[in-house]
């Protein structure tokens, strides 16, 4: 029995055992409307794959996903495991969802509702890659256990890394029939890798082909801003997603997301410079197109109230920056 | 009347006026050993320039600041006087002071006990200066008041930006007599424009010259990570801050700082990229130093746990990124 079996087994297992085993719905997740399991995956971005499924915008799912290395490397790893890692399977992503009535120039909203994490993880330093990947040339893992409740992962010593489950990858189809690699992010979304997408943010792809073709996976239980090591806590997960088609919206060149607090814009380049300058422009976009701000007003309250953040500094070759504005600021 | 006498009169009537309008001292706050005002400034970085003042370690020092332009631009201030700034007085750093016992190979540590936000403040625009600078060629100029017990901004058309006043230089004397310029931080400290650095933050300098030479200014009343405008709400101040001379600790080679909730360090570069690797690296020696962790466990867990944030992209050639560890990762 492989390790997404055993997951989806166990998710199974507890849904239909003994009443008092049962959980209680959250009454805020909405009830899904169609399920997606772990092995309804693919691991390239390209407008060639064929949907999974196919949804009409306000649809709900509840998608299981594999963690990144594709049950490679599972709850009892070694570092042989790591040496031999194949980044061919890499990331395997459950998707793709075709959304109906999504069109070039449309945004695809994306509302994390639920994010629940599976049994196991792990964290590796892969020879060759990561931030200071020369600094580094010995393979390491490490693994996790998770029970229900957990809010910290034991990294031993006496050390927990407050948990924190998100997906790294998120992303619709770009507008190639190319086999892209899933490794780097780029305009469609794709390996963010940003911890602050976290449950309950609402996320907004510019829609690039017929049906948005839109791939969640590569879960992360915790990671910090930058990545790196170039690995997060890689665990299996359960999330619900709502999506939704929005038309005639202005046009938005990368992903963009929001939770109650701020609205946040992503950039990706080759560099963190080019990535924080782009993230700049894109937030003064916004305040242009929704506030009516002049762009000099806009790039003062920037310099005085806009976070640029970085997300990842591994997913080579592009490097991933946010900039963050609290809605505080403003009145209304 | 210029601007700094203004307010350092008006701080001294407030300090002086009845007893029903004298403010009840903060009781965390320690009292002054010695009182700077905000003429006893200078505006480079060097060996050279002479202490306004020789204090024991252990002292506490109460410092009055201008702001970034040396009174250039005032409450007041119009679009001519930002084309006619002169960079030539910026920054006006309170001090330095000589601390005793402080020798090369020491740590500085400052503790900011209070921070007081003075009655006015100014963001601009400057053409040829910030992030985005050939995008925004023309001048532009904000003024604010300020008033007791403001918590925001006013920034005009309802929106309000939060105050979080903090220093954006502090610094240690360089181990040269040459003067240099105070616009990019460097290994000393100096113009790290870190909006973190507020009021309860304890910051440590390497030491490069005998008596350490430490000075603070440029103090800023609100300030987004990057300050991309190139400019924050600059504005004066008053801040009680302490000094400590560490013997024999084991040297840092760029400030790094501490609250109660976690540890930072800070480095600066002439790219983002780099300063982030430098950063991350310091991060792992300081782990690896004060907790006796492998280079690879502290490198997984900063992949985890530690966020690399961006202080400033503008302080040209120099950006500056430090790197934050919660302290609650650790049992102890």
């Amino acid at each position: 029995m492989n390790a997404r079996i055993l997951f989806l087994s166990l998710i199974l297992a507890a849904c239909t055992a003994s009443p008092e085993a049962t959980e209680i719905a959250d009454p805020t997740v909405p009830t899904p409307d169609f399920v997606l399991t772990a092995d309804q995956t693919h691991n390239k971005f390209s407008s060639a794959i064929p949907a999974v499924v196919r949804v009409p915008s306000g649809s709900v799912i509840e998608a299981f996903t594999e963690e990144a290395s594709d049950g490679q490397l599972l709850a009892d790893a070694s570092l042989e495991d790591v040496v031999n890692l194949d980044f061919e399977p890499i990331h395997p992503l459950t998707g793709p969802v075709y959304v109906e009535g999504a069109e070039p120039g449309d945004i695809l909203k994306v509302t994390l509702h639920e994010i629940e994490l599976g049994e196991f993880g792990w964290t590796a330093i892969v020879p060759g890659f990561g931030f200071l990947a020369e600094e580094f040339p010995d393979p390491y893992i490490k693994t996790f256990e998770f029970q229900d409740g957990d809010v910290t992962a034991d990294f031993g010593d006496g050390i927990r890394v407050p948990l924190k489950p998100f997906p790294g990858v998120m992303g619709v189809a770009p507008a190639t029939d190319e086999m892209l690699s899933t490794i780097p992010p780029r305009a469609n979304g794709g390996n963010m890798d940003d911890p602050n997408m976290v449950e309950g943010t609402t996320v907004y792809f510019p829609v690039f082909v017929e049906g948005a073709l839109f791939s969640i996976g590569d879960t992360h239980a915790a990671q910090g801003l930058g990545e790196v090591c170039g690995t997060a806590i890689e665990a299996p997960m359960r999330i619900v997603y709502e999506v939704e088609v929005i038309k005639g919206a202005s046009h938005i060149q990368e992903p963009q997301y929001e939770t109650e607090e701020y609205y946040a814009v992503t950039a990706f380049a080759e560099t963190i410079d080019e990535a924080a300058k782009k993230a700049t422009r894109y937030m003064i976009d916004h305040l242009e197109a929704t506030r009516g701000m002049s762009r000099s007003d806009a790039y003062a309250l920037l310099s005085l109230a806009g976070d640029l953040k970085i997300a990842e500094v591994v997913d080579v070759p592009h490097m991933l920056v946010t900039m963050h504005l609290s809605k505080a600021v403003f009145d209304s």
